[in-house]
């Protein structure tokens, strides 16, 4: 990776520690929650074209060479050492890790041992609150156990991530909950909840934006495409607007991940308001060889000061060599196509992906200067 | 067309039996339904440039030519040569015809003779109903003769269309009418409609919805732009979500037709849910010099197992040679940027350029192996 | 400029008399009403960029030099000369001025003289509105000096101008407010209204756009992006859908300006509605080095003799520089694309050349032949 830059991944999930099978592999490769219709195969997408593209080579093996070759030659390397190879290939120096997400995962930390980088840790809201119900005696106990938790992760952590998007839409009332209206929702939800579900009430999902935000510190908010728990049409970013109206005043930062195919809204929000950030996230991954055309999109309005390089990789660690292959190829490909008309020049074109691939993500998250 | 793939054109309507003259036939290059706007001509469009281009060396006209040059050679040879002329031309090995349009057009089997080609029948719900109420002599026949034509059809069709976007929206009820609720709406329209009348009632629209979902047959639906009557807004695919939520259950195929400009939220609607098929439709045929573009959007998301190629093709045989041409170069100009980069392989990318021609909708439509 | 095709910006504002500053200059690259985030700079942005690419020149200076370079050459040159030297570079033949905005900008005339060039006054109908009610005694008096306003500017202007799309969204109800709700809420706003404060009250507004509607000139609405105070999801122009239809029967001239990311949609009205036409406007300026993939975006659905160049410029010379040189940069790599690949012949790229960059815009709005 000499001459390359940095590159920070400012959003991702654990690798699993052991497997997955065959057709569990496969499933990684969708947001689908069934399996591919018949006669078709999840490989047959962008995002499986990318893997065979990419990965196949850290293998050792040919790239594009057939899904059967690949599971073969992992299986017969093992979990271990198919993702140490991979995640050494991936050419990430630093990772933000989302902690939320079931399954036997890496920690942050052994990411970063394995990967031979850093990793920091994203608290994830939901999954906070979800925890602290499950431990709560009572109402008054969970509350506690919220502000505690979220003021803890101030010392802990890099930043937050909600996941809104899929439990009650983006089209929230913008401003904080009264604190009876919290109450309310925490007694009803405490209630009647059974112990380990997921939190979707959508007072308490914006009583923990608002203890967030009250921080300062960086929050991630999904947005866009993701598995089909969601309506895409309800994660669209701009429905945020107001919400990013009435943070303003916080100057807490509000990263917007994934936004896809939203994210030229994504690109105007973060040009018309100085704390909001955007990111390619999950995007780039799954539109493979389109990413640079996605990529594109989004460096039309959003300031080149404000745009994220992540992977949202979960699970394989195929997701952090694709993600960040693609992303370097895609940012080289455009801005290589501004400099070729003369629209750009070459150094501002080696500063801006400076600046995508590490410099934006160091300044916002307080990582070390050498990134 | 030796060596190339074959082409399935999984949605059309006939052909002009006599005509069009010259006014009518500009009109037929746009999906406005009044005349140009002054000054204008609807030739000055991207279709209308893609027909000079196309279809003039199928008449031995230079390509590019005049239009009034285009319009004598066609009036010289007259509508029956133009039109086997044409359909010939097009390379297309099978059509499924949606046989709902008003207009003196010839039959499926006309058009498959002519062309050389096999043609099936896609049935199209309002059209079935519109008859069933012009025949019916009270509210209970009417219902039996929906109920008969529907089951009918899956003997005679290889599929139903519905075009519920241009009569209620795309943003309808999800689940199916109840019994005495369709019944209601029923007699409703039947004691105040006039014969010929078109059906808007969205109890009716969905009760004809639910019935085709039940055959198990592939349902196209229209989504995205079309001429004027429509609200494009409320035609983004998005809008069908929880609609696509309820049929799961039941397997059967939805096939969101043209899609356009929604089209990156109609494939990841074909990439979450497996019963969800995506095609190109009439956008392809209006983009024109641009269908690469949008083609290589819609193949960002969707899975290559679900997408589908067809013309949209009504009134002027040319539709069909200028869907089919630029549709192979839209997919000839996609997979071979994705194979230059190094992106794809060469196999990829044939393998996957015989599934998008012909090979989905063989699978899909249960045509024969040739397809 | 010789070779080339006539320019008409058809629509534009002033450009300050005197300064600005530097920090005053860095923000008229932004949409945002605050200074850009901490660590990062406006001039890192498409426009930043393509200000420094297209305008660096014109003052003797190398392309891409440094910002600092550029504002200091700037200072040394003096206001004046900047503004003569740009306007003159841009290769503008006829300006569209909206008048409406605040600031003490050039005249029409100023502007034309300096550029060597032709201006027309555009008309702001909230700024009509908003004059009249400083000067009204009552509220009969007010509507009066609208309803003289509006029929005095067909004397003298060439079109209306509204920003219903900032004041209350582009989800207004399409037919014209009744006299009585009319009466009732201009009494309403001026007994409310402080000297100088803005109109957003809906029932004015669009009384204002039928008042405009029934005099027959092009009325010009903003759609899409603009500065923070608008929610960008309520303006997309395809909202306007129904108001489209009911100034239908009026054969008024409606001009979509601007549409990113909604210019998709746009297109389609533009196509589907003999009275739509649609502008590139701040779209072209704010994407920069991508003004080419919009523009070709905007090239697909739209007819070529509906679609119409302009700059937007506010403030600084610059932005007229910077929109000519970006459309015709953006319209040549188009149809270059489209030429290339043999979809379109030279003749029909160099005609659909002239129509965008002025054919349009003069029979639109009844400039001399020489446009």
């Amino acid at each position: 990776m000499t001459g390359q830059p940095l590159l920070v991944d400012q959003h991702c999930h654990g690798v699993l520690r052991s497997g997955p099978g065959r057709a569990a592999f496969e499933a990684y490769l969708s947001e689908s929650d069934v399996p591919a219709a018949p006669g078709t195969s999840f490989f047959d997408s962008q995002l499986g074209f990318a893997v065979r593209r990419w990965c196949a080579p850290v293998l050792d093996l040919a790239p594009h060479c057939p899904p059967e070759e690949y599971l073969d030659r992992r299986a017969e390397l093992g979990t271990a050492e198919v993702t140490r190879l991979l995640l050494r290939a991936s050419g990430i120096s630093a990772f933000l890790v989302d902690t939320g997400l079931p399954g036997d995962l890496l920690t942050p930390a052994e990411l970063a041992e394995i990967a031979g980088a850093e990793a920091h840790e994203i608290v994830r809201l939901e999954r906070l609150a979800e925890r602290a119900a499950d431990a709560a005696r009572d109402t008054n106990a969970f509350l506690a156990e919220i502000s505690d938790g979220v003021r803890e992760s101030v010392r802990t952590a890099r930043g937050f991530k909600s996941v809104i998007a899929y439990r009650a839409g983006l089209d929230f009332a913008p401003q904080p909950p009264g604190t009876s209206e919290v109450y309310a929702a925490a007694d009803r939800w405490l209630s009647s909840r059974v112990r380990g579900s997921r939190l979707s009430d959508p007072v308490l999902l914006r009583h923990l934006l608002w203890a967030a935000v009250r921080t300062g510190l960086p929050l991630q908010i999904h947005t866009g495409f993701g598995d089909p728990d969601l309506r895409l049409d309800r994660c669209d970013p701009l429905l945020l607007t107001d919400f990013v109206r009435a943070v303003a005043p916080y100057g807490t930062p509000l990263v917007l991940l994934h936004c896809y195919p939203y994210h030229r809204g994504a690109g105007y929000l973060a040009a018309a308001f100085p704390h909001v950030y955007a990111d390619f996230g999950l995007s780039l991954n799954h539109v493979g060889a389109r990413a640079g055309a996605v990529l594109a999109e989004l460096m039309e309005l959003a300031p080149f000061g404000k745009l994220l390089f992540s992977t949202d990789a979960y699970g394989l660690p195929e997701l952090y060599v694709v993600g960040a292959r693609l992303f370097r190829e895609a940012v080289a490909a455009t801005t290589g196509a501004f400099t070729g008309s003369g629209a750009w020049s070459e150094e501002d074109a080696a500063r801006v992906t400076a600046l995508l691939s590490a410099g934006n993500a160091a300044r916002l998250y307080g990582l070390a200067p050498a990134h």
